[in-house]
Parts: structure tokens; C-alpha cells; sequence
């Protein structure tokens, strides 16, 4: 049994930013497996339910979520005994999915995966299939490449992510307080609940940021500036839209001191 | 009289790679500017048409190419001769831009710039279009993003760019060797004509590299493994893309050392 897995990156939730390639992949795919992460995000699974309903209509596919394997008990980070828990998760997290396919998928059957943004930042999908094809399950895998939140940070605001010729560093916020230093060029933070900029700015006061929240989505939020003067600013509409839709996820572009090449007029 | 400006993102070449949006913003275009860099890659003047083409119909776009203006005599770079050369070239590109918008578009006209990947990426056409805005012409710019190259290059490694939670570094062949330390994570590589990472190697001996060329292209091809091991296959592998298009165009991921995670097979 050799099963095709397609690993489908869909944007954010705006069908438009959907590739044609990407609607021809949908249109293939037997069974959507869906990762249950049990999330207070469940507004996220309605919007892809969404998404695959005006892409292939109210009938035209079917989903199973797996539920993700309980965790073990909280131990140190960086123990042995942390790895090994972590290590014995993914591979019961894999088994779930591996049985999955074998009980719902037939042999030349065609698995999806829809993935937010872009499967290759910052998303464990293909981790997850690399190792359900250690389970046991043969499978070939196709990746179709999506619009990413940062290639729509960029769009909203109309910027290169690069300075002229330089380079483009792209972090989360656990690590961009160890890692932060003029020289890494333009520095995108995704993963960052905190705002953790805010601590850099007592050696970098002249950092710009350009800031935004659920790209692609109907409470979309921007803001740009010197982060001195609009990091207020951004955690009032953080706040807000928290409040609003019950999560935040933002994403935003740093930059040392003020744009060199203007930027074209919005 | 206010022009409304598209930049599109259109992928690589593959009319696939086109996002819905691009599409309907390609539809609502009423002239494309195209620059003239009078290159040896006439052929991707071609690709471009071809797209216009079947996306709009053979009669369905208005497209002008606006030379660019000759370059003045070659001054040392990094003297303020050089500087002020460039300044001027870029000012006298910008003003025959603004001379095309005025003299074609009328005052409600829809002007359309295709961008080959994304727009975010080492493209001069934000640039460019932020200088015409300066010369007169007054314009509201809106981004399409599309799927970089880069994008491509993970997709068909079947790659996610960061380590797990670790960071991604985007630079240049120019960049590469004063840039590069293990702890950037992985490094992507565009702009790079002579696989400069080979350069690395004798500081570095157990590099990975996951290269592709011509990604989304007919003749795409990819290599994937030790730096040391696959470096010749690489250099062939160019030349012969090269002696059969002309040109080629290539970018690489590099990591420290075997995939952590593994990767799902092909
Ligand atoms: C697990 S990562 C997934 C990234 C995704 N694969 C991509 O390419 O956009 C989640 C992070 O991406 C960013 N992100 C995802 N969707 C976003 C959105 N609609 N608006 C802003 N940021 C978003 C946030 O930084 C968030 O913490
Ligand atoms: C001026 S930059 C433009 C990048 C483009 N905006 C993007 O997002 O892909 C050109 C560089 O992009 C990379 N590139 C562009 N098209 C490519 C392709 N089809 N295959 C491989 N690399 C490509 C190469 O590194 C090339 O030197």
C-alpha cells in the first residue's frame, strides 16, 4: 500500500491567497487529517472548514481530526528525561495518524494536509508525516507552498523585507533576545505572544517595527513606526483584538533605525 | 489624477504558483511595465509573456517595456562618486517611469508591475515604484505577494526552513562567507553565481545543502545532501543548465551538519 500525502499550504484563511496549484491539490485529496490540538483556536478550524467548503463545496470533502496523545508529566526542559517524553509523544502522536490512514485510506488513496501559511516556516506537519512513514505506512509526499503570515507582513506594508542587498533573518520570539544584533539585517519575529522587542529597545532605541495581526483576516491590524513611539500603540490593539476574536497572532518586521529606500505610497 | 499600482507576485513561472488574487488583480490591470534590463534573459521576457497570455488571453493586456537608462562611467564602488552615480541612475530610471504612467494611464488607470516570486524578496520594484511616486506622480500601491523562490526550493526538498524552533537567514552569495556562523540556523542563499558556499567548506567540512535551479521551470532541478559529497554534482549540473538555457538561476539552503528531523519521502 503506497499512499499519496498532500502537504497543502493555504495563507491565511483569504481564499484568494490560495494558488491555483493549491485549488488542483484540494480537488485530488480523499481525506483531510487535521491535527486536534484542543485549542482555545477552535475559531481556526472553522475558518478552514470554511475554506474547504467554498473551495470544494458543503459536500465535496471529508475531514478527520486526530486527536493529539495526551502529554506526559511536565518534566525540567533541557532533561533527558524531557527529550526522551518529547520523543515518545511524537512517535504515539504518529501511530494516531499512521492508523488513521490505514484504517480510512485506501491503497492509491490521496491524504491532506492543510497547513496555515507555508508548510516550511515554522509548522510540524511534515515532521508528522516524516514520521508516520516510520509507522509503517508507505507514502510519497508532494508539498505545495502557500502564501506565509510574512510574506503578508511585507504586502500590507508594502516592503522589501531585505535592505538593499542585505539580509533577512527570520526568528521567533524565544530566541530573538539571544540572538539580536544590528548586523543580522531585517529580523522577523514570529511565535512571539509577548512582544519581546519591547526588551531590546533599552540598547537599540532607534528600532523600527512593522507590526501585524491576523493577516488576511476581517480584523486584520497594522501598525508601523519607531518602536519607541508606537509599542503602546500595538499592545492597546493587541489587547483589543484579543478581547475581540479571544486570540492574537502577529507577526512583525524589525528593523535598525529608519527605512533607507522609501517605501512606495498605500 | 491618482494611479492605482498593482505589484504582483507571479512564482516562478508556473502559471500554477498564481495565487486567486494575483489573478484578479492581473485582470483588473490596464498596462504592466515591464523594466528592459536588456539581459541575456530575454527568455524570462518570454515566460512573463506566456503568463499574461494564458492568464488573460493572447488580446487581453497592454504591456510597454521602459528601458533602463544607460549607467554612467564605472567609479570605485563605496566612493561617494559611485554613490552619487547610482542616486542619479535610480532618479532618471524613476523619471522615465513617470513619464510611461503619465503619457499612458489615464487618471482612474490601473498600472501593473509582475514580479517574478515575491515582491519581498530582492526585487527592485518597490523601490522603483516608491521613486515614481516622488517624481510626480501620485499613486496608491497595493502588493500581491506570490511564492518565492525560496518558498519552492523548501517545497520541493520537502523542507520546513527552521530547525525545530530554531531561526532561518536569508543572504546573498556576496554576503555568505563574511555572514556566516552556525548559529544563524539554517541559511538561505539567492543571488549567489558561483556557489560561494564552497568557500565554507574548509571551516565547515559537514554542511548539508539542498540546492534547486530553475525552480517551477521546465528544466528545474534539485540536489540535496553533504556539501562535500554533492559540490561537483552541483557545479555539473549548472553548467549543463546553462549550456541548454543561457542562464541559470539557483538558490541553496545550507544547515550545520544532517537534518535533525527527518524528512517525509518523496
Ligand atoms: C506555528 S507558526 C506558523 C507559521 C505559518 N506556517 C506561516 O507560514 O505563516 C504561527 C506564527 O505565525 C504567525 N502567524 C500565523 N498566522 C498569522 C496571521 N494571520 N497574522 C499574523 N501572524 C500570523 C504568528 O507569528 C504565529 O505565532
Ligand atoms: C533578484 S532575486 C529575485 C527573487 C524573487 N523575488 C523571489 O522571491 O524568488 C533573483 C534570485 O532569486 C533566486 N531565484 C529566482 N528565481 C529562481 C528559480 N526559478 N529557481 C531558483 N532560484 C531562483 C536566485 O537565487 C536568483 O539569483
Amino acid at each position: 500500500m503506497s499512499v499519496e500525502v498532500l502537504v497543502i499550504g493555504i495563507g491565511s484563511g483569504d481564499p484568494g491567497h490560495l494558488t491555483g496549484e493549491a485549488v488542483a491539490a484540494m480537488r485530488r485529496v480523499d481525506l483531510f487529517l487535521v491535527a486536534d490540538k484542543g485549542e482555545v483556536k477552535g475559531d481556526l478550524a472553522t475558518l478552514r472548514t470554511e475554506l474547504c467548503r467554498t473551495v470544494l463545496g458543503p459536500d465535496g470533502y471529508r475531514l478527520v481530526e486526530v486527536p493529539d496523545p495526551p502529554r506526559g508529566p511536565d518534566a525540567q526542559r533541557d532533561t533527558a528525561a524531557y527529550t526522551a517524553g518529547v520523543r515518545d509523544w511524537h512517535a504515539a502522536r504518529a501511530e494516531r495518524y499512521a492508523e488513521v490512514v490505514r484504517r480510512e485510506v485506501g491503497p492509491d488513496g490521496v491524504v491532506g494536509f492543510l497547513v496555515w501559511g507555508d508548510p516550511a516556516f515554522y509548522d510540524s506537519t511534515l515532521r508528522i508525516v516524516a514520521a508516520v512513514a516510520e509507522h509503517g505506512v508507505e507514502l510519497r509526499t508532494t508539498v505545495i507552498p502557500g502564501i506565509s503570515s510574512l510574506q503578508l507582513l511585507a504586502a500590507r506594508h508594502r516592503l522589501v523585507l531585505n535592505g538593499v542587498g542585505g539580509s533577512v533573518h527570520v526568528t521567533t520570539g524565544r530566541r530573538l533576545l539571544a540572538e539580536y544584533r544590528v548586523d543580522l539585517g531585517d529580523v522577523v519575529v514570529m511565535l512571539d505572544g509577548t512582544l519581546t522587542c519591547a526588551r531590546l529597545l533599552g540598547e537599540h532605541p532607534d528600532l523600527e517595527i512593522f507590526w501585524g495581526a491576523q493577516l488576511g483576516l476581517a480584523d486584520e491590524a497594522l501598525v508601523a513606526g519607531r518602536l519607541a513611539d508606537v509599542l503602546d500603540e500595538i499592545r492597546r490593539v493587541r489587547l483589543r483584538l484579543r478581547a475581540e476574536r479571544g486570540w492574537v497572532m502577529d507577526t512583525y518586521l524589525l528593523r535598525s533605525g529608519p527605512d533607507p529606500a522609501p517605501r512606495p505610497p498605500g
